[in-house]
């Protein structure tokens, strides 16, 4: 960290903020892509479901949304050099925010559908923020796009041309690289990996269908697996770990369990693991990448998840080994990735 | 059709040969982009299983294939006029060739892996090729990468900058159009979408998996569900109009007795409709195309088979109505737009 004086190097100071379903993620880049400042403060979450909630209920939700993300922006703000106020040349305020937000958000910058963060769905987003921080050049764009952004730049894809990156985290985000480039697609809805449907049959997804990828093979899917594990007797000694009750079983219980060695736990990451490969290798269907990154909290647990999930890719992935291969590699950036590049993105002015 | 007499114009031919699971069709596209010839032969097919073959007898395979797509040249070039041998501007045998493969088509134009045309696997497509149309430039790609440059540059899906052409035949082929661009991936391997499993326990695929999405979705996977149909005694009607033995019914049957009017056929094309829509909306999910082409010749059926594709995409597309729409139409070129494509390939020495 620095402190700011009002000195040109502060001019190339970008800030990201990543709106994740249970906090939200800032960061303060420099012109030498050094992060020089972080903040978080937890998501705000309403007790009252959103489901049947009026248009004005919702519209409150997202704007206490949009308080966490101003609140994460002036604790940056205050990290890197309010003592730069005023300064002519890179005026107090004047820093340009990237924000990424997991879902559909569409070229305007509206949220159009996000399972994951419901209370800022339909609402304006773009206005909700940029009201909030007012004479700031705000880019405003999806969280994984950003990610991948940021992977493909300074991080764990730079040198590959084609490049998917897959966060693991509530849900499932996806960042996809074509020929050098993060694409969008049509609408800006490209890289919804997570709700590609893999079992018809499956358990339901808040998005309002079954069996989508990321009910397998995200944290909320380990949560799910390891509930179901628990229920079955199948992990007494997680259940001990999370105060007895197999209905309260959350996947961190089950990572730290299975980072400490209980083998029961362990099946049940290798379980995700497997299904983390099985999605991976129909997407390397579709969109054929040289590298995929594996970013999002879930990834902390390593190899454990790591090792099963290349195997199960190599396994399942169409041609098998008559196919050069692919390499799935953690991200460099760990959980900061969609900070990281709503940054660089908001410096840049989008995903260019 | 015309003759050629060694006329500048001549020299705007250019033949494309698309090898398809069951027939090697060959077209001749003029400089106006009119196909002026067409001829077609049988995909050779030796009685042998590929399954435990030498190398020396799947490249006698191979090359058989090869034999067919120079015939299919050859009576191309005697339909526009061999008179035109020897004219300097355009010599007799100089057109280019394009030529479409089913599977991943690597970009040295061989085969890497091919579940419907495993003649012509690993063996080097383009020397066996090329050795038999000497002095010719010949272009090879995945057939679905020729198809959707035809349909986006001439076809149904012009003016769209995101599209994805889905060909529904023996399997599913893939061709994605990003920005305006064939995208094929980092080894050439992009789109190859019907081997994206949608159901792990569902029926094998000769890709050595299960449950891929052409199982359900095409050509072959009618075939399939309608012989389960007609063993459990649900299709009387096609089973009688395929000479009363429920394991020789073929997808051709039920469509022909689904447009007759057949209420059981019916209901099996409107099963694989679902699939078809199911798939597309997980395409969608990744990709967010603005328009989807249908090709392949399961798309003869019409509104039979679209009608429910369209609902079932609308049904199950993520973000369903908050999402700006997505079009379905069939192929302008028909059981042609592989060729098509590849004579458009040959012209421009590849996808661009």
């Amino acid at each position: 960290m620095r402190s700011g004086g009002g000195s040109s190097a502060d001019a190339g100071v970008a800030f990201g903020v990543d709106i994740g379903g249970t906090k939200v993620l800032g960061i303060a880049l420099d012109a030498a892509d050094a992060v020089v400042a972080e903040a978080r403060v937890a998501t705000p979450r309403s007790g009252t479901p959103l489901e049947g909630a009026s248009p004005t209920e919702i519209g409150d939700q997202g704007a206490a949304v949009a308080d966490a993300v101003a609140e994460v922006v002036a604790q940056l703000e205050a990290a890197v050099g309010a003592g730069s106020a005023g300064a002519a040349d890179a005026p107090w305020g004047a820093r340009a925010v990237g924000v990424g937000a997991p879902g559909m958000v569409d070229r305007a910058g509206r949220l159009r559908f996000s399972p994951n963060l419901p209370q800022g769905q339909g609402v304006d987003w773009r206005v909700l923020i940029g009201e909030r921080l007012p004479g700031r050049k705000v880019v405003i764009e999806n969280d994984a796009n950003f990610a991948v952004l940021a992977e493909h730049r300074i991080g764990a894809a730079t040198g590959y041309r084609h490049v998917v990156m897959v966060t693991l985290g509530t849900g499932i985000g996806g960042g996809i690289v074509i020929d050098g480039r993060v694409q969008v697609g049509g609408h800006g809805f490209a890289g919804e990996i997570g709700h590609m449907v893999v079992d018809p049959a499956g358990p339901p997804c808040p998005c309002g269908r079954r069996g989508c990828w990321e009910r397998f093979a995200s944290g909320g899917g380990l949560g799910l697996l390891a509930r179901e594990a628990a229920l079955a007797g199948a992990l007494p000694g997680v259940v001990a770990r999370s105060g007895g009750d197999p209905e309260s079983v959350r996947g961190e219980d089950v990572t730290a369990a299975a980072l400490s060695g209980d083998p029961d736990a362990r099946r049940v990451v290798e379980e995700v693991g497997w299904w983390v490969g099985f999605g991976l290798a129909n997407l390397a269907c579709v969109v054929d990448p040289e590298c995929i990154v594996l970013g999002g909290g879930l990834v902390g647990v390593g190899d454990l998840l790591l090792g099963p999930t290349r195997r199960a890719f190599a396994e399942l992935v169409e041609g098998g080994s008559t196919r050069p291969g692919t390499v799935i590699v953690p991200a460099a950036f760990g959980e900061r990735a969609g900070a990281v590049g709503a940054a660089l993105g908001a410096r840049a002015g989008g995903l260019e």
